[in-house]
């Protein structure tokens, strides 16, 4: 079974996305085949300084193989190097009605957000059609804001198998996971980048201890017992110890004596124990480049070798 | 100065297209560098049939090459041999909005003549931008209906320049021939495939013979003097004939005894010789698809390697 993922190369990570999406794909690698790329092409459609482009590629590449991708077990690549996807984005395009995305919420909602409506964002299912496509992919991890695309995939798929009589393309599963544990931010909303309410996970010590010590509690004082059923600095806790660490926490909200600062001071020494290896893993990949690049080159690789058999089969079915 | 010229691969040639368009492209060889494509990507859009699309793509080499496209001189290629040009219609992609696109009035005709509207069509001047710019272009001979493009194309190519401060995109020019010979169709009416009333240049001889021999003419007896101002045949002799023959023409309309039928023989007669030695180189290369194969590789080597530096520089602009 081939897993494929996209990941947006949008700059720094938080504890979000590490628990809502991360997690899972590094540990999709023992489920199937795993394909994940970072999306340079998809990202074009926002981000439009090379500066920005260039460094974001190469943080997403190193924050996912320090977070334990393994460019051996898994294909892992930067998709502007396999540009095989583009023509058979093309050729998809022939076979994509207005209408399909005419009807795109994602599209929708972006322009209603104030995004300048280019062509780029317009065709965006079109592309992702093609990088899922491309790889006969079976399953795709999507948010539930994706599945309307895995949905188009399929489509499109359908159209093009039918219209030329070949059973060439594979038509994907969306796979969504329903109980995504919801990280809660600093303020007590679903951490977001867009609501300023994040714990990065590759900031400065510094940086990372001021977010967690502005985490939103009630005002309760040291001498009173607290409730650690309301409280954001417990639901974070959750995410990084076991059973007995939160019956212990359970215990000293219950017992008068300690105020949140205390509770904070915990949270934050689990969180940097729990990315410690993370964090020196991404410091020894960041200062070698050659390396990271090396690992990409070898995953473009991989990919690049399906994806020109796939489309000679394509390119031969539709007489190019 | 560059000349590029994209030459849909949409099957039987009639000597409306010759006159119209083929006659002087060959000659701008003369003019520039040509840089002269056939459009198998563009062809897409509308044609979905393998093998079709194949024969349409030969033989429009086969043609072009019979009536003189030099493959040393100008740089002659099949567009989807080379593949830099759809990641410049990506990244170009995200520097159109979909205003221009919705604008454009080619679209607009297509659906309104009943095409299903897919998204190849609908972003067919992206594509068009895309090899327009990709070559440093500075000119593109085209019709009036496809003038709209190259603006369109000089908006995108300033939109791109402008947001990455670089002068990276060359702007073309249009060239619209305002003399253009209107060839008359068999009926009258412009000469056009779509209305049926076309003249081949490389059918049989059967073929052509009915074709010549079913122009439209009025009335008029074998022993009545003819207007040949009126006259479809004598149009259509005039793009074959000298001023001489024209005369001597004119004398015999003038002169009772003859009828049309004997005017559309001469005519046939000078097609006939016209487009003998196109026949026969072409007769040639049909028989020769290895050299065909070999003059296109060789053409799509010189592009792409244009295209190729093209890009490298682009890509290095962008931050892929």
């Amino acid at each position: 079974m081939r897993i494929l993922s996209g990941i947006q190369p949008s700059g720094t990570l938080h504890i979000g996305n590490y628990f809502g999406m991360i997690k899972k794909m590094i540990e999709s690698q023992n489920d199937g085949e795993l394909f994940a790329f970072i999306a340079s092409y998809h990202a074009l459609t926002t981000v439009k300084d090379k500066e920005v482009l260039e460094k974001n590629i190469f943080e997403a590449a190193v924050n996912f193989l320090a977070l334990g991708m393994d460019p051996e077990k898994s294909t892992f690549w930067v998709q502007s190097d396999v540009k095989e996807v583009l023509e058979l984005y093309w050729i998809l395009s022939n076979h994509t009605s207005m209408g399909l995305l005419e009807r795109a919420h994602s599209y929708k909602d972006k322009v209603a957000k104030g995004l300048i409506p280019n062509h780029g964002l317009f065709s965006y299912p079109v592309l992702m059609a093609a990088d899922i496509l491309l790889y006969d992919s079976n399953l795709v991890p999507v948010g539930k804001d994706q599945i309307q695309h895995v949905e188009m995939t399929r489509d499109i798929a359908n159209s093009f198998n039918n219209h030329y009589k070949e059973n060439i393309l594979v038509l994907p599963e969306a796979k969504v996971d329903e109980v995504v544990a919801t990280v809660p931010g600093t303020d007590g909303a679903k951490m977001s980048k867009s609501y300023g309410n994040t714990i990065d996970m590759f900031g400065t010590k510094k940086g990372i201890k001021k977010q967690v010590m502005s985490i939103v509690t009630d005002s309760k004082d040291l001498d009173e017992a607290k409730d650690y059923t309301t409280c954001n600095i417990y639901k974070l806790c959750e995410l990084f110890m076991n059973e007995d660490e939160l019956k212990e926490l359970q215990q000293r909200y219950a017992t008068p004596g300690e105020g949140y600062g205390h509770f904070k001071l915990t949270l934050l020494d689990k969180i940097n124990e729990h990315f410690a290896p993370y964090i020196q893993k991404r410091e020894e990949l960041i200062n070698n480049p050659k390396e990271v690049k090396e690992i990409l080159d070898f995953g473009a690789k991989k990919a690049r070798k399906i994806a020109a058999a796939k489309m000679e089969k394509i390119r031969e079915i539709v007489g190019l």
